[in-house]
Formats: structure tokens, sequence, C-alpha cells
């Protein structure tokens, strides 16, 4: 087997990609714009040309035996990326398809989240863990499921849409049509709307009143949180409440070791994980009590999405 | 291989048993009682004499190749029966291998949720499917969750709680001492309460009020719903409506390709299923709407425990 894979992480502005080897070593990356191609052909030769100069850099042309790639709704099964949102291509796309008769190298695709879940399995904390569920926490909620070892892709591919359980019946509207799914409360856009709702609703001072309501971000919770904000640390409970009661569901559910979550929401650290901890714990059935582990990502975050990618690249190879 | 198995329902009053062949076909069974025994010993020592009986009389001596039980709270990865609160025998027992030094025959033991779960794949509905989640609506709510056609035990064997999962934050007391759970709501336990609780909150008449609050039972709603009592009938439209929106969220965890339902409540039929699968349908996100089927168990209800346990017995005996 070559000793080497390409990890590419499509976003609905960027494609990051990078040159992995078998410790999870990001040899080298680059990004091209995915929004400025309208033709799905034109964007693939682009990434044609930019990955093969850069794998030629590196003197490993030859050397790549699989290609992983986590983008918006890929299905693991057909290798199709449908109806995603967040791209430049409507309708169905057969990606994996079109970038093997490209690259003349098997191509296998996933969503982002279920991508994390691989690269946490393959190279981060959930490592020789049979069981798991990674949370990303981000614009958007994501998950990706592992159980028996194997993660879970479910009947048609679309298995670990956590960020769309409805967690408050008649809740807030989501971007899916529905309303009081997960996301909607726990997302960084979820937290930013959190913040509006409490500012209108509540009389206390804070520092967040400082920035004009619409342009608030989970950012700003942040900031204001750290320096001890009260408001803000609250809107971090709230957020944290509803993720550890949701947790608490999904633990009867799976059973798993652990929960692993990744995003831009982690770094508030405690002022978020504490929260969710206690109602996780609180809502927990008596016999997974004080029994699953709530960790971060061991991911570094720079490379982390090109790493999960790249993770299904390795299984390509096979 | 050998060529029967023999599958054990071990319930809180009874415990029933019977040799299984390879299509499914029930041979002769039998029963002792569970109740009266309460030292283990005792109870594995009846087992084997009528167990062994109904072997004989079948002149099947020494042709069973492994033996399956499900019973409550049993852990399928240590074989032990922990903490049942309905079996005479408190604490940690090891009923696996007491069970296998008596028999010297291969023992698997699971709760009877995923006895039910195996055993559909094996025999019934869901024979060559390698998603679905098995519900059970009886006394409780159980459930079995098979995913890339393994069974899910999780990683401490607890997998498939989901007649625990909290479905109504601070709702309904249930006998985990949590609030809100399904199981509160939707097992035979749950129509009954909601019959009293509707009865005592609306004006309307109903056949119901001819029965003594505390003695309704699940079955007098069904009896009554039949013949077209409209209270009745919106007591199995309120508990559809319970199970659909949770059926949803279980959808976006596994992506099953069917929900499979057993148990006595399921002789309700439409009078239940229609709602679970409208409330199902307007829950669901798009990407799973319309695609997963709601079915039946195939299983003979009168053997369909022994058989569950059984499909559990050619595990054993591999």
């Amino acid at each position: 087997m070559k000793s080497y894979v390409v990890g590419i992480d499509m976003g609905g502005t960027n494609t990051a990609f990078g040159i992995v080897d078998s410790r999870g070593n990001v040899l080298a990356k680059d990004s091209i714009r995915t929004n400025t191609h309208q033709s799905i052909n034109h964007y693939i030769e682009e990434l044609y040309n930019s990955l093969t100069a850069l794998i030629a850099a590196q003197g490993l042309t030859g050397e790549i035996g699989g290609i992983g790639v986590g983008a918006p709704n890929a299905n693991y099964f057909t290798g199709v990326i449908e109806n995603a949102a967040n791209l430049p291509w409507k309708g169905v796309v057969p990606f994996a398809s079109l970038m093997e008769k490209q690259f003349g190298i098997p191509v296998k695709i996933t969503n982002d989240a279920n991508a994390a879940a691989i690269g946490e399995m393959t190279y981060g904390a959930a490592r020789g863990v049979k069981d798991f569920i990674m949370i990303t926490l981000g614009t958007g909620v994501g998950s990706g499921i592992v159980a028996n070892g194997q993660l879970i892709y479910g009947n048609d591919g679309n298995a670990g849409e956590l960020g769309h359980v409805i967690v408050r019946p008649n809740g807030r509207l989501c971007g899916c049509g529905r309303k009081g799914c997960l996301e909607t409360y726990t997302s960084a856009t979820g937290v930013a709307h959190t913040a509006r709702e409490f500012l209108e609703l509540q009389k206390a001072d804070s520092l967040l009143r400082r920035i004009p309501m619409q342009e608030i971000t989970s950012k700003d919770v942040y900031d204001a949180a750290i320096v001890g904000d009260k408001l803000s640390v609250e809107i971090f409970e709230y957020t944290g409440k509803i993720l550890g009661e949701a947790f608490a569901n999904f633990i009867a559910f799976s059973s798993p070791k652990m929960i692993v979550l990744f995003g831009g929401l982690t770094h508030a650290g405690d002022l978020i994980l504490k929260p969710i901890k206690k109602a996780m714990e609180e809502n927990l059935l008596r016999v997974f009590k004080g029994k699953v582990e709530l960790v971060l990502s061991q991911l570094n975050e720079a490379d982390a999405a090109i790493l999960g990618a790249s993770a299904l690249g390795w299984e390509a190879a096979q």
C-alpha cells in the first residue's frame, strides 16, 4: 500500500487540502476557492492542478494511495453531493466518480462531521475507542457516531444528523425548515441568537449592550464572559444545559465511552464544558451516570478538517 | 454445527423456554416460575431439569448448540444480570457462567428488547435489513438498535435505552427516578396514565367513565376506541404523536431503513400507527421524509420472546 493520502476539506468558500502520512502528519497543504466555480468540472480541474503541483513539490508523484473528502451533504455510499445549500453546484453531483476520473486515484467522500469522527478515531482523542460520538460545534452543529468500531452511516448514508434532533418542540426556526433543532440553540449562530434574546428579555447590564444587537457573535459573548460579564456567562450556561440534556439522550441511544467535542464553541472551555457536564449527568439514566467521558478533540485545529478527510483516504486506498 | 438452539425468556413471574430450529420453528416449549426461587442456584436447577426433560422428549439430547437468554438488566458483554428490580435475586448475578456450568452448553444473554431485535433480524420483519430500530411497547418501552447489520451494545452493553429518552423535560415521573421519559407516555402504563389525565382535565363524555379511574388499563382504552369513543381515540392520537416525534429524532441518529414495532400496544393497529406515522413524517428532517418504513413485528407473538432469545443461541453456538 502507498504511504500517503490526501485529505480535502470542502467548504462553501474555500477548499483546503493536504498530503498526510500514516502518523497523521500534514506534510504540505494549500487551498483553492470553492465559490468562484459555477461549473463542477472547472472546480475539479483547478483542484487537480493545485493538488498535483503540491504533490510534485513534495516529490510524492505516484505515491498517493487514496483521497478522502469531507464536504457538505456528501453521501458516503453513493459518492454524490446532493442539494448542498452552501455550494455553488445545485442538484446531484457525482463528486467521487468525477474526482476518480480526473485523478486516477480511489476517492471516498462523506460529510464534514463524519470525517471529523474518523479523524479523531484514526489520529486523535478516540484512538482505540470503539464507541463514541463526535459533536462539532461550529456555524452549525454536526455529528459522527461510531459504534462497534465503525462509523454509522445508516441505511442511506445520512445517519448522525444530531444537530437536527428536535430539543425544543415549537422552538426556534431552523435553516432546515423545522423548529427547535439542537443546532438553533447550540451552534455559534445559536449562541448569538440566545444573546439577542437575553438582551431583549432581561434588564441586566452587560458588556454586550455596547455592540449593535444584530452584529453580536458568539466570539463577542465569549470575550465578555471571560472578563466576568454575568449575562454572557449565563448565555453559555443556557447553551451548555441544552447540549448536556441532548447528550444524555444520545447516550441512551448508543452508550458511548466518550463524547468528543470539536469546533469554535469549544474555545469557551469550562464556560461551556461545565454546564454541559452538569446537565448531562443530571439527565443521565442511572446506569450511565459518571461513565461517559466528555473530551475535546486532540486534532490540531488548523489541520483537523484535512486530517479528518485524509483518514477516509486510507479507507479509499484499501 | 449442531442444528438446534434453546431460547429462554426470563420474566419477573415466569420463565418460558423452547427448542428452536434454524428456520425459526419452535419445536417444543415449556415454562417454570421465576419468582418462587429466592436462590439463583435453585432456579437454574429447576430450569435445567425442565429443559433437559423437554430436550429428551424431543429426542434431541446432545443436539443443542447454544442457549440464548433474554432477561431484564442482562448484560451481553459480561453475562451478568445486575440489580433487576423485577427479579428475586439482588445485586450482581453471573447468570451466563452459572448456566454454562450447569448445562455444559455456550450461553449468551441480553435484555428482552435486544433479543427481540435479533429475533426480528433472524426470523422476522427485518431479515436482511442492516439498519433498523426495534421498539417494544409493553408494560415498559424497550428498544434494540441494529446498525451495519450488528446490534449496538455500546461501550458497556447498555445501548438502546430509548424508553428512557427524555421527551418532555419535567414531564411525568418515571420508574427510573427521572422525569419525562418516553416510557411514561407510550407504554401500556403510560396510556392508562394518559387516560386518567384526559378524564380529569376534560369534560367530554366517554365510555371510560364507567370504569373506576384507578383500574383503567390500556386494553380498556383500546376497547372503547374501536367502538368509536372519541376520548379514547384521542388518547391513542396523543400517544402516537409522542412516539412519532421521538422516532423522528431516533431516525436522525441512525438513519434506519425501518422501525419495527412489537408488543401489546401494537394491537391497537391503525388507532396508534396512523398518528405515529403522521407525527414522524411531520417531524422528520427532509432527507429522511418518506424513506423510513414503520412495520409490525412478524414474529408469532406467543413465541416471539423465545424466538428472540433463541436467535442469540445461534451466536453462542458459533
